[in-house]
C-alpha cells in the first residue's frame, strides 16, 4: 500500500505553469486554494512572472526553496513530462497532472503516457487527464473544477474517487445545494500510476472518512480493488459504486455459451456483490445512499414506518418502499394505543403510512407519535413526510427528528414532497438525510439493509490435486469429467469403449436403458451430427452403437477417439456450471439453470475467483429459478448442499489450473433429490 | 359526455364559508383568485361578514346576484351537504367540496357522501376531499393549496389531473421550480360524481392543453378512462400516468391459476398498453415525460446523438439511453467529415457521445456541431450536455439550441451536469426541455418514441354463435373444449368412454399413443388422484381405464362422468390461456407461456376485453421466452398467427359469455410449427 499523506495533506504546493489570470484554468488552482483557505506555502512556477496572487513565483523547479509535498502540473501533456520528472528529481510527494491528450487519444497519447510514467518514477503520479483532488476536512483544493467557485461548500464524512473529472465537479455542486459534505474527493482521470483502488485504500485509513462514493468506468486492478473493497467491508466504512458500461452488457460475443451469458458488465454485479459494495442504480443514488450511510445509521430488518400530514406523498414512499423489498406493516395494538392517546379526531392513525392530516403541524403531536413509532419493535425505521405545511414551518421537522434521533439508533429520513431547497439543505446540514425522490428514500433504506452483510466467510484457496500432465488444446468428454472428478465434481457412470461390442459389454452394468455418445475432442456438437442417442435399451446398445459411427464419419471429418456409453439420469434439476475469463476482471464462475426457457431469461450467477462457501450458497439463490432447486410445487428438493460443493469444486479447479485453463463448463450437472448429490452429464474443457 | 365548461371557465365564483383570514384554508381560495388576476366575480358567502377581502359578503347561495358557474364549498362535511343542495336549486354549474370526512373514512363517511352526491342532483360536483382546480391559462385559481403561494407560476400546455391533491401541490411547486407550465390542474378527490375519466374528455377539447399527466390510485370507471385514453391517442395528445399501488401487485390472492399470476397492477400495464397511456415509472417521470412531450415534438427511431464538452456527463447520459433501448450510434461519415471541417485539435468527434472539450465554448463551434448532428440521417434525436461552463455561460446552449430547433422537427433535449436550477429553469421557459437526472433523458425519449402507437385496430365485437342452454357451475373438460370449440379455438381429437372398453374402441383412431382422463366437472386436480395417463398403447387402454377408474374411486368422491381418450400432442410449444376477472378493471385475457421455469418468472401478457388483433400479437411477443414461439435455437418456429386467432377467439367468447363466465382457462394450448394451427389438450370452465 503506497503512503499518499503527501499527497492528501501537503504542507507545500508548487504550481507548474500557474498563470495570473485567475480566468484561466491554469488561473484557478492558486485562486481557489486562496479563496479556501489554504495554510501551507504555495509556490507557483512560471518563468514569465515574478509574482502570481500576491506569491513569489520560481522560474522552475529547482529553485524552488523545499522539495514540495505535491506538484500540480498545469503545463501542456509535452511539457508536463519534463515537469514531472523535474519533481520526481526534486523529491516532490507527489505530482497532479491535469493535462488530456495521453491514452485517451490513441497510440501517440500512449507512448506520451508511458514516458509520463517513467518520468514519476516512485513518486506518486495522480493522473494525467484529472481536474485534481479536494481535501475539504483539511481545506486544501488542488484542483480546477469550476465547482470550486462556490462559497458554501460543506465538509462530511463521504469520500468520492471519480474517474471523470466532470463527475466529481457534478457530485460537488450537487451535494453543495442539499447541504451534504464531503471529507475528500478525486479525480483519477488516466490512472498512469494510482488508480481508483490505491485512492480506497489511502481513504479507508482517513478518520474523516465514513463512507466512499465511486464512479468508475473500469476497473485497471480489479485484484486490488477486491482486496480494498473486503478492507471497506471489514472496517465498516461501505463503498458505493455507480459503474456506467451497464448497457453495452450483451453486446460481447464470446465462443463458449458460458461466455455469452456473461457480459462484462454482470461481473461487476458479481464483484460488488462478493464484496459488499453497493452499486447506486441511478446517478442520484451516489449521492443519496452515500448521505445516508454517513449517518453511521443502518436497517436492522425491511419494516418501516411513515410518518406523513399529506396522504399522497405518504402513499408515493410506501409504493416505491415496496418496489425495492421493504414492508410497511401497520402498527402493532400497543403502538396503535398509544398513538390513538395522541390523535386528533381527523388523524388516520391505524394504518401505514400513519397520516396525521394537518394535526401533524403541532410539534407536540409530530414527536409524540414519531417516538412511538421509533419506540415500536415493529418498525426499524422511520420516512417523516415534509408536506407543503413544512413551507410555513420550516423548523418544525428538523426540531422535531433531530430531537427524537437523539433517542433511538434506528435510520430516520425525510421525504420533501415541495419543492423547498432550503429545507432540504437544512435537514441534511443538520445530520438528516433528506430526499426530493421517493424513489431515494426507498433506494437508501435497501443499501443501509445491504451494508455490512458481505465478506463474510474466507475465499477457498486452491486446492492441490495431484495429476497427471495435461496436454494442450481440447479434452474429450471423458477426460473433461474425469479432471472435474479430480476435483471433486461426480460425473455420471460411464465408460469408454472402442467399438459398439465392447459398448455392449459396458453398458451391462449401467441400468436398463443407457446414454450412447460419439466421444471426439474435435467435435464440439456431437448431436448435430448423430453423435448421442438417448434412452437406448440394452439389446440395442450393439446396434445403435453401430450407426452412430456410420452416422458421425458420414458427416464429419473429425477423428472418433470411441464410444460413451454412460448411465441414465432419472429426476433432479439440470444446471450449468461454466468457467468464463473477463479481460477486464479475470476468471469467474458461472451458474445457469438449464432449459431454454431459463436460458432466454438469462437465469444465471456469476462470481469471481476466489469463490467463499457463502459465495456458492448465493449463487444457487440468486437464480430467479431458485425454486425449482427448492421443491416449487410439490417437486423433490434437490441437494443443493450437494450443488454448493460442485460449485466450490469446480471453482477450485479453475484456481488450481489457472492460466492453464481456457474454456471448462457441465452442461448439464443434474441436482438429484435431497441426499443424492449431483452428476455431471456432459462437460467440455479446454486447456491451454 | 358532461359539458364542464362552466366548472373549467367560471364567469363567477361563489365561495361558501369564506373567512376574512388569508392565512386559515378558509381563508385561501379568495385570497389566491385575487392574487392570480380572476377576472370574474367573486362572492363570498357567510353570514357573519359584510366584506370579505373588499367583496360583499353574501349571508347565504339563495341571496347570491346571480347562479354562480361554481361554488366553493369550504365547509365542512356536515354543512357542505346543505350548501351543495343549495347551489343546486340556485342553478349553480358545479360545486368544489373540499372538506374530507367522507368515504376515506369508512360506513359513516360514505353514507354522508352518498347524501352530497344526491344533493347535487345533476350538477357537476367535483371532490369532495379534492383541493380543488387551478386554470393557469384563464388565472382561475379555486383552490386552496399552499403552492398558490408562489408568484411565478406558468402557463404551459400541461394538464395534470390528480386523485391526490397533495401530489397536485407538489407538482405545481415543483414545476414552477424548473420553469414547466401547466394549462389546468385538477384534484378529483373521492370522486362521488366527476372522475379522472370526465375531467380527461373535458381536457382534450381544451385547445391550451397538448399532454395529461395523470396521478392514478385507482380508477372507478375503467370503461370510461378507456374510451378517454383511445380519444387522447386519436387526437394525438397523449397522456402520462404514475399509479400507486405497484408493490401489492402479487399480494392477492385467487382460486385460479390465471388469478394468481395476475396481479391487479399488471392489469392497469394491461390497460396502458391497450390504450397508449405512458406509465410514468418515477414520480420524476411524471413531470419530465409530459415536459417534453408538450413540445409536441416525437422522435422517429431509437438513435440519439450526444453532444457534449465534458466526458463523464456524455457517458452517463449514453449508458441510461442504452439501459432504455435507445442506441448511440457513431456519427456516418459524411456526418464525421461535416464535423472534422468544424472541429478543434483536442475535441474527439469520430466517437459518440461527440465530446467537443472546451471548444464546445464557442458558440459556432456548438451550433455547427448541432446542426451538422440534427442534419444527419444517423440521429432521430440529440441530447446536449450543459457541463460547469455553462454556468460561466448561461446563455450559450439555450441561443444555440433554440436556433438549431427551429431548423428541425427531431426533439433536443438538455441534460445540465451541475446543479444550476437557473439554468434549467430557463431552458424549459424557453420550450427546450431540459433535465438534472441522465436518466431523465433517456425516459423522456423512450415515451417520446412509444407516442401515438397505440389504438391501433379496433377491438373485435363479441362473435354471436349458436350455442345450447348453458348449466350453471363447472363444465367437464369435455364440455368445456367443445365451448372453446364453438368459438374457434381447436381442441385435440379427443372421445368420451363410458367404458374402459368403449375407452379401447374409441382410442383406435388416435393413434399409436392415447392419453386416457377422468372425466369429472368436480375434480378439479385430476392427476393428483392418479385420474391421467400419458402415453398409453393402444393394447393398454382398457386395462388403463380400469386401472384409472379404481384408483380415482378410491382417492375421491367426486362423480365420474366417464373417461375421456385423446391423442397425444407432438411437437409444439405449450402455452396457457386465461380468463381472468379484475375487480377493479374488469375482465381481461392472460396469455402465458407453459412449464414451470416460465412459470417461477411470471412469463405472462395480459389485455382487457375487448381486444384488437394488434393487441393479441402484441401479447405473443411480449412474452419474455416468446424466441420460444419463433424459432429459439433452430426450433420449428411455430404457427402464432394460428395463436393469435385462438386469442381472439377465447376473447370472443369471454365477450360473448359476457356476466356468464366465472373462470376459462385452456392449459396446455399446444402452439404447433407454422402451418399446423394450435390445440388445446386440457381446459376449465366454471359458468355462473
Amino acid at each position: 500500500m503506497r503512503n499518499l499523506e503527501r499527497l492528501l495533506r501537503p504542507r507545500s504546493v508548487a504550481v507548474i505553469g500557474a498563470s495570473s489570470d485567475a480566468a484561466r484554468t491554469s488561473g484557478r488552482p492558486i485562486a481557489y486554494l486562496q479563496k479556501h483557505g489554504y495554510a501551507g506555502n504555495i509556490y507557483p512556477v512560471n518563468p514569465r512572472n515574478d509574482t502570481i496572487a500576491g506569491l513569489s513565483c520560481y522560474p522552475d523547479v529547482a529553485s524552488l526553496p523545499e522539495a514540495p509535498d505535491v506538484g500540480m502540473v498545469l503545463l501542456s501533456a509535452e511539457r508536463a513530462i519534463q515537469a514531472v520528472r523535474d519533481l520526481a528529481q526534486r523529491g516532490a510527494g507527489a505530482a497532479i497532472v491535469l493535462a488530456s491528450g495521453f491514452t485517451e487519444t490513441g497510440p501517440e497519447g500512449a507512448s506520451r503516457q508511458q514516458q509520463l510514467q517513467e518520468a514519476a518514477g516512485d513518486m506518486p503520479l495522480l493522473g494525467p487527464n484529472t481536474i485534481g483532488l479536494v481535501n475539504l476536512t483539511d481545506g486544501i483544493t488542488l484542483s480546477a473544477t469550476g465547482a470550486l467557485e462556490m462559497d458554501d461548500l460543506h465538509t462530511g464524512s463521504i469520500a468520492v474517487v471519480s474517474q471523470s473529472g466532470g463527475i466529481l465537479g457534478s457530485l460537488l455542486s450537487r451535494a453543495a445545494s442539499r447541504g451534504i459534505g464531503f471529507s475528500t474527493l478525486v479525480s483519477t482521470g488516466n490512472e498512469a500510476d494510482l488508480d481508483v483502488s490505491d485512492l480506497i485504500e489511502t481513504l479507508l485509513d482517513d478518520p474523516a472518512t465514513s463512507v466512499i462514493a465511486l464512479y468508475i468506468e473500469g476497473l485497471r486492478k480489479p485484484e486490488a480493488f477486491r482486496a480494498a473493497a473486503l478492507r471497506a467491508a471489514r472496517l465498516g466504512k461501505p463503498l458505493v459504486a455507480f459503474k456506467v458500461g451497464r448497457s453495452e452488457s450483451g453486446a460481447r460475443s464470446a465462443v463458449s455459451h458460458t461466455g455469452a451469458l456473461a457480459g462484462a458488465d454482470s461481473m461487476y454485479d458479481a464483484l460488488f456483490a462478493q464484496t459488499g459494495v453497493i452499486r447506486a442504480q441511478t446517478f442520484a443514488d451516489l449521492l443519496d445512499i452515500p448521505a445516508a450511510l454517513s449517518t453511521r445509521r443502518r436497517l436492522n430488518g425491511n419494516r418501516i414506518a411513515i410518518l406523513t400530514s399529506t396522504g399522497g406523498a405518504g402513499t408515493l414512499v410506501a409504493d416505491s418502499c415496496g418496489m425495492m423489498g421493504l414492508d410497511t406493516p401497520a402498527p402493532d395494538a400497543q403502538t396503535a394505543a398509544r398513538l390513538d392517546a395522541l390523535s386528533s379526531a381527523e388523524a388516520v392513525l391505524s394504518r401505514n403510512p400513519i397520516d396525521l392530516t394537518l394535526a401533524g403541524v403541532k410539534p407536540e403531536v409530530l414527536r409524540g407519535t414519531l417516538d412511538a413509532l421509533l419506540d415500536s419493535p415493529t418498525y426499524d425505521g422511520a420516512v417523516v413526510i415534509a408536506g407543503s405545511s413544512s413551507l410555513q414551518h420550516p423548523d418544525l421537522i428538523s426540531g422535531v427528528v433531530s430531537d427524537c434521533m437523539q433517542r433511538t439508533e434506528k435510520p430516520v429520513l425525510v421525504y420533501v414532497s415541495p419543492h423547498a431547497p432550503s429545507i432540504l439543505s437544512g435537514l441534511n446540514r443538520q445530520g438528516i438525510p433528506a430526499f426530493a425522490a421517493p424513489e431515494s428514500c426507498a433506494a437508501v433504506f435497501a443499501a443501509m439493509l445491504a451494508t455490512g452483510k458481505a465478506g463474510q466467510g474466507a475465499p477457498a484457496p486452491a486446492p492441490i490435486v495431484a495429476l497427471p500432465t495435461l496436454p494442450s488444446g481440447p479434452l474429450n468428454e471423458a477426460e473433461s469429467k474425469t479432471l472435474f472428478a479430480h476435483y471433486g465434481v461426480t460425473p455420471v457412470r460411464e465408460a469408454v469403449a472402442a467399438t459398439p461390442e465392447q459398448a455392449a459389454q459396458l453398458a451391462a452394468g449401467l441400468g436398463d436403458k443407457v446414454v450412447i455418445k460419439a466421444l471426439s475432442r474435435q467435435l464440439a456438437h456431437k448431436s448435430e451430427v448423430g453423435g448421442v442417442a438417448v434412452g437406448v435399451a440394452q439389446a440395442d446398445v450393439a446396434r445403435c452403437s453401430q450407426a452412430m459411427l456410420a452416422a458421425v464419419a458420414a458427416a464429419t471429418s473429425a477423428p472418433l477417439e470411441g464410444l460413451l456409453v454412460q448411465e441414465m439420469v432419472a429426476g433432479g434439476t439440470e444446471v450449468i456450471l461454466g468457467f468464463h475469463r473477463d479481460p477486464q476482471l479475470g476468471p469467474a464462475i458461472l451458474l445457469g439453470m438449464g432449459g431454454v426457457a431459463a436460458e432466454l431469461i438469462q437465469d444465471t450467477a456469476l462470481r469471481l475467483l476466489p469463490l467463499s462457501r457463502a459465495d456458492a450458497e448465493s449463487m444457487a439463490r440468486e437464480l430467479k429459478t431458485w425454486p425449482l432447486l427448492d421443491g416449487y410445487r410439490g417437486r423433490p428438493r434437490c441437494d443443493v448442499p450437494a450443488l454448493v460443493d460442485a460449485i466450490l469444486a469446480f471453482a477450485g479447479m479453475a484456481q488450481a489450473l489457472d492460466g492453464k485453463l481456457a474454456e471448462a463448463e457441465i452442461n448439464p450437472l443434474f441436482v438429484l433429490p435431497e441426499g443424492q448429490g449431483v452428476k455431471a452429464a456432459d462437460g467440455v474443457v479446454i486447456l491451454r
